[in-house]
C-alpha cells in the first residue's frame, strides 16, 4: 500500500517536470478537453455515483451527506463549466513579481513557478475532484487526490475521464492521480510523504483538518474551519445590521463563511434584538442567548458555555451582549478561527479600530461575511479558504498555488 | 516545564496585540535603544559568554563551535549595528498589496500584517538572539527564542538587555522571550504549541531541521540545508568558470550557499578541470572525482556514492562529468536541496533551459552561488534562507515575516 504511494509519488514527479514546462495554451487545451469529456461521460459517471449513493444509504449516511455526494447531469455540467472558467483565467506561472539590478550588476528576476506536487485530502463531494484537478493543472501543479470512501466510485470515474482527456491532448495523465485506497493508513502515509508532496491541502470538516495538522510532516495549508462573528455596534444602522445578520446566517448555513454568533453592543441590544429575531424567524433560526440578551428575545434558548466559538453549520445562532468594541474584539480573539469577522457601524473610528485589531483573513465593515470566497473576491476560483497565516490567507486561488524562484544573471560576479 | 511554556505563550499573546498596533517610530525607538543597551552592557555579556566558553571547553566543544559561540566587543558592536540597520529599513507592516472595488461596490484592501508569534529554535551562535529579536520586532512579531544549551548564559544576558531596553521605551518586554530550559522535551513541546505559535523557524544544522520537520505541528519554514551545484557548460567562458567555482567553494565553505559539487560538460572537462584544480589548490581544496574526471586531475580522490548530494561545509569539492545540460538538471533534481544552483555558459539558450528547469530558490547564470543572501539581494537583513516552496523561498527578510488580511468595506451588501 505505501509501496503504491511511492509509485504514485514517482509518477507525480515525472509528470511535474513536464507540466512545469508546458505552456499556457497546452494547459488550457487540456482543461477544455477535460470539460468536454466530463459532459460526454455524464451517464457513466452518474452510474458509478449511483453505486456510491446506494452504498451510502445502506451505511446510513445522513440525507445532507447523500445530497453532497449526489451527482446529476446539471452538477456534472457545473463541474465542466468550472473547468472552462479556470481555462479562461490568466496563467499564474511565469509572472515576474520583481525585477531589479544590484550595484554589482547582478540582474535579479523573481518569477512565479508551480509549487510542484499538491496533495488534496477531501471528504464527500465528488466535484472537488474536478475542481482541484483543474486549479492544479492551470497553475502547473501535479495533483494527488485522496477523496473519501463514500465517493470512491464517483471520484474514480471523474478522475479517469480527466486523465484520459489530459493524455489525449499530449500531457501526462499523471498530472492527475487519484489514490484508490481510502484507508486511514494510506491517508496518514500521504501526510508524511516528505520529498514527494510539496503541499497538502485538507478540505473537509474540523476532524479532518485536525488529523492533518497533527500528523502531517509535509507543508500544509489549513482551510475551512470557520466560526464567524458579526458585531453590531451601538452606532450601527439597525436595518442594515438586521439584513447583514440575516444574510450571513441564513443564505447558506452549512458553509464556513456563515455567521455563528452575533455580538451586540449593550446600548443597542434592546432595539436590535427584537428586530433581528423577527427577521431570523422567517427561516426558523434558533437563538441561543446569554442572560443579557435573553430578556430582549421572545423565543430564545439560554446559551451554554459550549455555544461560544461553536460552528453550528445549521439554522442556529448564538447571541451575546458586549460592553463595547473592545469586548467584541476580545471575544473574537478568544473564539474566532481567523476566517471572517464583521462589524456593523456608521462610526468610522470604531470601524477602523475593529479592522486594525481583529486578526482574521477577512475583516468586514458593513457587509455580510458570506462574501469570503474566491469568486466573490474576483480570484476566479478557489481550492479552499486558508485560515492560517503562512503562505496565503483567505481564498486560495490560482496565484496562491504558486511559489517563486529568483533567477540571477551575471557576467562572472564573485563575492 | 510545559506549564512554563504555556505561561510564555500567554505572555507572548498579550504582547502580540500591543505590538501589532505599535507604530513604526515606536518600534524603531525600541530597536535603537536595544542596540545602545547591548553596547553598554558589553562587559556583562562577555562575562556570561566566558562562562559558556569555559563550560564548552570542559565539554570538549570543537574549536569551530567555540569560535561560533565566542563574543567579544567587536561582535557585540556588530549585533548592535545589525539592529540599527534593521531600524533603518522600511516597516513591512501595513503595506497595501492590492486595493480594488468589486462590481457590487465592496471595497477590498489586502494589507500586510504581522504573522503573530514566531518561535526560533537555534544552535550555538548568540548573535542569532539579537538578529531574530530585531527582525521580529520590526515586523511587528513577538518572538519566542530557544537557543542551544552551549550558549544559554550568553543568550540570557543578551535577551535580558533587549527586554529591559524594549520595556524602557514603553513596549512590552515580552515582545522578546527566551526559553531558559534548553531540554529537548521543551523544544519538542514548543514545536507542538498550536494556537500559541504561528510560525516556527529552525536555524541550524541538518539534524535540527529534520527534527523540527518531523515533530512540529505548528507551521514551519525550513531553512538552511544547502547542497549547491555549479554546472560548467561546454560553452562556458573557462576563466570565468574557474573563478566562479573557486569563489563558490572557498570564500566561505561553512555556509549554505557554498558550492559542494561541480558538474562539468564532457566536451570541456579536459580543458576546465586542470585549470580549476590549479586555482583550487591555492586553498588546498580536496577534490573527489568520478571516474571520467579523475583522469584529468593531478591529485584527486575517487568519489564514492556518498559524495553526491553531500554538504561538506569544508574545503572539499565533488567533481562529476555530465553529457549535457539535461544530465546536469537531472543530477540537481536528484541531489540538490532547492537552495542555489549555477550554470556557467555563454550560450543563452542553454542558460534559459537551465533557469527554467532547475527547481531551486535561486538559479544563477554566470555568477557565484555565494550571493544567495538577504543583504546581497538587497533585502537588508534575513532570518534565514528558505529551501521550501510554501510562503517564501530564498532569503527571509522583513517582508517574508508578514502575512496579510483582507479589509472589506461595504454599505450593507449581502449575498
Amino acid at each position: 500500500m505505501s509501496c503504491d504511494l511511492m509509485a504514485i509519488a514517482h509518477r507525480a514527479k515525472a509528470a511535474e517536470r513536464i507540466l512545469a514546462l508546458t505552456d499556457t495554451d497546452a494547459k488550457n487545451r487540456a482543461l477544455l478537453a477535460a470539460a468536454d469529456a466530463l459532459e460526454a461521460a455524464a451517464e457513466e459517471i452518474i452510474a458509478e455515483n449511483e453505486k456510491d449513493l446506494a452504498a451510502g444509504r445502506e451505511n446510513g449516511l445522513s440525507a445532507a451527506l447523500l445530497d453532497r455526494l449526489a451527482l446529476n447531469r446539471a452538477r456534472i455540467v457545473g463541474m465542466a463549466d468550472g473547468m472552462r472558467q479556470i481555462a479562461a483565467l490568466e496563467d499564474p506561472v511565469g509572472v515576474i513579481l520583481e525585477e531589479f539590478e544590484r550595484p554589482n550588476g547582478l540582474h535579479l528576476t523573481k518569477r512565479t513557478v508551480p509549487i510542484g506536487v499538491i496533495a488534496v485530502i477531501y471528504e464527500a463531494r465528488p466535484n472537488v475532484t474536478a475542481d482541484s484537478a483543474a486549479l492544479c493543472l492551470k497553475s502547473g501543479n501535479v495533483v494527488i487526490l485522496r477523496g473519501g470512501k463514500e465517493a470512491i466510485r464517483s471520484n474514480m470515474a471523474v478522475a479517469n475521464v480527466l486523465r484520459h482527456a489530459i493524455g489525449a491532448v499530449g500531457l501526462p495523465e499523471d498530472c492527475v492521480q487519484l489514490i484508490e485506497d481510502t484507508s486511514r493508513e494510506t491517508a496518514t502515509a500521504l501526510m508524511k510523504l516528505n520529498g514527494g508532496v510539496d503541499l497538502l491541502i485538507p478540505r473537509g470538516g474540523a476532524g479532518l483538518i485536525r488529523s492533518v495538522v497533527q500528523n502531517a510532516t509535509v507543508p500544509v495549508i489549513e482551510t475551512g474551519a470557520g466560526t464567524c462573528q458579526t458585531y453590531v455596534d451601538k452606532d450601527a444602522d439597525l436595518a442594515m445590521a438586521v439584513e447583514i445578520v440575516y444574510n450571513a446566517k441564513t443564505s447558506r448555513p452549512s458553509v464556513c463563511n456563515a455567521c455563528e454568533c452575533v455580538l451586540v453592543h449593550r446600548d443597542i441590544a434592546g432595539a436590535f434584538l427584537p428586530a433581528a429575531e423577527k427577521r431570523l424567524k422567517e427561516k426558523d433560526v434558533a437563538l441561543r442567548a446569554d442572560d443579557a440578551c435573553y430578556g430582549y428575545l421572545a423565543q430564545a434558548d439560554h446559551a451554554s458555555e459550549d455555544d461560544w466559538g461553536r460552528e453550528y453549520n445549521d439554522y442556529i445562532l448564538a447571541v451575546r451582549q458586549v460592553a463595547d468594541v473592545e469586548e467584541a474584539i476580545d471575544y473574537i480573539d478568544q473564539f474566532g478561527t481567523g476566517h471572517s469577522e464583521c462589524i456593523v457601524t456608521e462610526n468610522a473610528q470604531t470601524a477602523e479600530r475593529f479592522v486594525r485589531c481583529v486578526d482574521a483573513a477577512a475583516v468586514y465593515v458593513n457587509a455580510s461575511t458570506r462574501f469570503t470566497d474566491g469568486g466573490e473576491f474576483g480570484l476566479g476560483a478557489e481550492i479552499g479558504i486558508s485560515t492560517q497565516k503562512l503562505h496565503a490567507r483567505g481564498p486560495l486561488g490560482l496565484r496562491e498555488l504558486t511559489s517563486y524562484k529568483y533567477e540571477i544573471r551575471g557576467k562572472g560576479q564573485v563575492r
